[in-house]
C-alpha cells in the first residue's frame, strides 16, 4: 500500500512526459500534454491533473486514443473552423484547435472552434488562460460523458460540461472563470464517500430520481444535477448551460452529445449507439483591441476587481474573491511547497512506473 | 382602483406603439420597440413587457432617453463591432446591434457586437430568437442596475445580467435559454411581497448579508444572490457568470459597469460614480453552416431534444422540458386567451394613455 506523497511538480510533469513518450506520442506533444496536467495540479484541481494519467495511458495502450494524429480543419470561415481531432489525447488536440481560435482572432477580431473526434482535455481553465495572455478574452468548453440528470429527469443524460472564460487584467490577475455546468464535480461525491460523509441535499438524486444525501446512492445509478439543485433555485438554469456546452461542442461539430458521449475510462461500456466522432470542445477567442483599446479594457477590469474586493463582506465571511483567486492562492502554494498525492493516485503512477519503464521516484 | 384586466396582444402592441410615436419616436422604431415587448407579454415574462411601458415613458418624457438616436460604430473588424447606442430606448439600439452582428456573421461566420450608451433592451430571448430565424446561432446578455450580491458580499454590486442562447432546430421548435444569472429574478420577490408570502432560502440576503426568508428584508437594502445561491451549491459559478456578462456588456463598450450601472427608473439616485456611458448590451450570431451543413446539425439538434423528452422522469414530475418550452407554452396560450395584466399595469397604462392622449380601451 502506498501513503500519501509530495512532488516537485516539474518532478510530475517530467514523469508524464516520458510517460507520453513511452506510448509513442512525439515529444513536443508529450510535452504539451504534460504542460496541461501540471496545470491543472498546480491549480490545486486534483481530479485533472496526473490522478487522470492512470486513464490516458491505458487508453493509449491499448489503442484507444491515436498517439500521433494529425487534426485537420473539415471548414473554416474568417471567424471559424470546425476540427477533427483524429481521435489524439484532447491534451494535445485541445491546444492545437484553441491556437487556430486564437490565429483567425488575430485577423478577423475573433476566433471560433468547434472540434469533434477528439478525448478528455484536462481543465478547460488552461486553455482560456493562453487567449489571456495575448490580450484575448478567451472561452473554452467540452462535453464529457453523461453524469448529470436535466432538471425534472430521473437519469444521467448530459455530461458536467464545463465552461471556462478569462479576461485579461493590468495590474490585477486575469479573471478566470472554469466551472461545471454541474451543482459540483464528480469527485466531489467520491471524496464524500471515500471519507464516509453524507453530501448536501442539493447535489444529487438516486436511481430513482430522488434527491439524495448518500453519496453511494449517486454512484450506484443516480446522478448529479445541474447547477441551480431544483426548479426553485435554478435547476433549469445549469441545465440550459449545460445543454448549450454539448451542442456547442458536439452538434455543432459532428461529435456525440449527450448520453451518446463516450466515456474517459477503460472498462467502462460504450453508450447504446453512436451519433457522432469522439467527444466535442469548443474554444472561443476574441481580440480585446477589436472593441476597445488595450489599456483602456484593462483599467476598466482592474478598477472592476478593485471595486468587487473591496465589497462589505458576508457575516463569517472576508469578503468576495473573484473567479481564478482560489485556483491561484493554491498555485502559490503549490508551487513553493509540491503537489500532494493521494495514496490511490501514488499506486497509479509506481504501476505506471513499472509499466512503461519511466522512473518515478 | 383598476381591476385585472385581459387584452389580445396586438390591442396592447398598438398601444405601446403610438405611446411611443407620442414621445418623438419615429414610426419604424416605435413599432419595433413595441414588438420587444410584446414579445415579452406573448412569452409569459410579464415583468419585461408593457409593465414596464411606464418607465419608458416617463424616461423619455423627461428627456432621459433619446427618442431619436443614431446608433453608430465605434469600431470594427470582420467578426465584431462596437457599438454606440447615442442614449436610445434599448428597444431600438438592441435590435440594431442585433442586427449588425447577423450581418457580420453572414459574411465572415461569427458576428460579436458590444454596446455601450443604451438603456433597458427588454427580454433578451427575443434577440436571440431573430438569429435562429436565419439559421445562425444566437447570443445576448445586458448588465442592468445592481441588485445581486457577489457570493460573500453583502451588498449590491451587479445586476441580474442575463443570458440568452437560442440553437435553431428542424422540425422540433428551437432551443431558446434566457435566463438571469441571479436565483431568481427580483420580480418573483415582488410577487412574494405583495402576496404576502415567505420566499424560500437560496434566493435573497437581507442588508446584513443574512440570508432570508422575507422579500421584504430583500427589498430594503438585501440582495438577490448569484445562480447556485451558497458555495455549497455553486454560487461562485451563477455570481463568475454575471461578472462574465457585465464585463461583455459594459467594460468591452465603454459603458456602466458593476455598482455603477444606472438604475432604470425615474426616481432611483444616480450611482456615486460614473465609469461609462448608459448601460451595455452583448450580442453574438454564428452561421450554422459555418461549420456544418445547416441539416445535418437540425436533424442532430431534433434527436438531441427528443432524447431528453424521453428521459425518464423524476417522481412527481412529467419529465424535462426544452429551454424556451415555459415561454412557447405561454405564448400558445395568451395568442388565444389574451394577456391577462394586474391591476397595477392597468392603472399604469389607464395613466399613460390620459397623459399622451392614446386611447387604451
Amino acid at each position: 500500500m502506498s501513503e500519501t506523497r509530495v512532488y516537485p511538480w516539474p518532478r510530475l510533469h517530467e514523469f508524464c512526459e516520458r510517460v507520453f513518450q513511452s506510448r509513442g506520442v512525439p515529444d513536443r506533444e508529450a510535452r504539451l500534454a504534460a504542460d496541461v496536467l501540471s496545470a491543472s495540479d498546480r491549480r490545486g484541481i486534483d481530479s485533472h491533473g496526473v490522478a487522470r494519467l492512470r486513464t490516458y495511458y491505458d487508453l493509449l495502450s491499448v489503442g484507444r486514443i491515436n498517439p500521433r494524429p494529425t487534426p485537420r480543419i473539415l471548414r473554416e470561415t474568417p471567424s471559424t473552423a470546425t476540427v477533427d481531432g483524429d481521435n489524439g489525447l484532447g491534451l494535445v488536440v485541445g491546444p492545437w484547435a484553441n491556437d487556430v481560435a486564437m490565429d483567425k482572432a488575430a485577423a478577423s477580431g475573433t476566433g471560433w472552434v468547434s472540434v469533434c473526434n477528439t478525448n478528455h482535455y484536462g481543465i478547460a481553465g488552461y486553455y482560456v488562460m493562453k487567449a489571456a495572455e495575448r490580450d484575448m478574452i478567451g472561452w473554452s468548453m467540452t462535453n464529457t460523458s453523461k453524469g448529470v440528470a436535466p432538471l425534472w429527469g430521473a437519469e444521467r443524460m448530459l455530461g458536467t460540461n464545463p465552461i471556462a472564460i478569462a479576461f485579461p487584467a493590468g495590474e490585477e490577475p486575469p479573471i478566470v472563470l472554469d466551472m461545471a455546468t454541474s451543482t459540483v464535480a464528480y469527485g466531489k461525491i467520491e471524496m464524500a464517500d471515500r471519507e464516509g460523509e453524507d453530501i448536501p441535499l442539493g447535489w444529487a438524486i438516486d436511481a430513482d430520481g430522488v434527491p439524495t444525501t448518500d453519496p453511494r446512492a449517486m454512484m450506484r445509478g443516480g446522478a448529479l444535477v445541474p447547477l441551480g439543485s431544483d426548479r426553485e433555485h435554478g435547476g433549469h438554469k445549469g441545465y440550459g448551460l449545460g445543454l448549450a456546452v454539448d451542442v456547442l461542442c458536439a452538434v455543432l461539430s459532428g461529435a456525440n452529445w449527450g448520453p451518446f458521449t463516450p466515456p474517459f475510462a477503460l472498462r467502462q461500456p460504450d453508450p447504446p449507439r453512436s451519433v457522432g466522432k469522439g467527444i466535442g470542445h469548443f474554444f472561443g477567442a476574441m481580440r480585446v483591441d477589436a472593441f476597445r483599446d488595450v489599456d483602456e479594457f484593462k483599467a476598466h477590469v482592474d478598477d472592476f476587481i478593485r471595486t468587487l474586493r473591496a465589497t462589505r463582506p458576508a457575516p463569517g465571511t472576508s469578503g468576495p474573491l473573484l473567479p481564478g483567486d482560489p485556483e491561484r492562492f493554491a498555485q502559490a502554494e503549490r508551487d513553493a511547497g509540491g503537489i500532494p498525492l493521494i495514496a490511490a493516485v501514488v499506486e497509479d503512477l509506481r504501476d505506471i512506473a513499472r509499466s512503461s519503464g519511466v522512473p518515478l521516484d
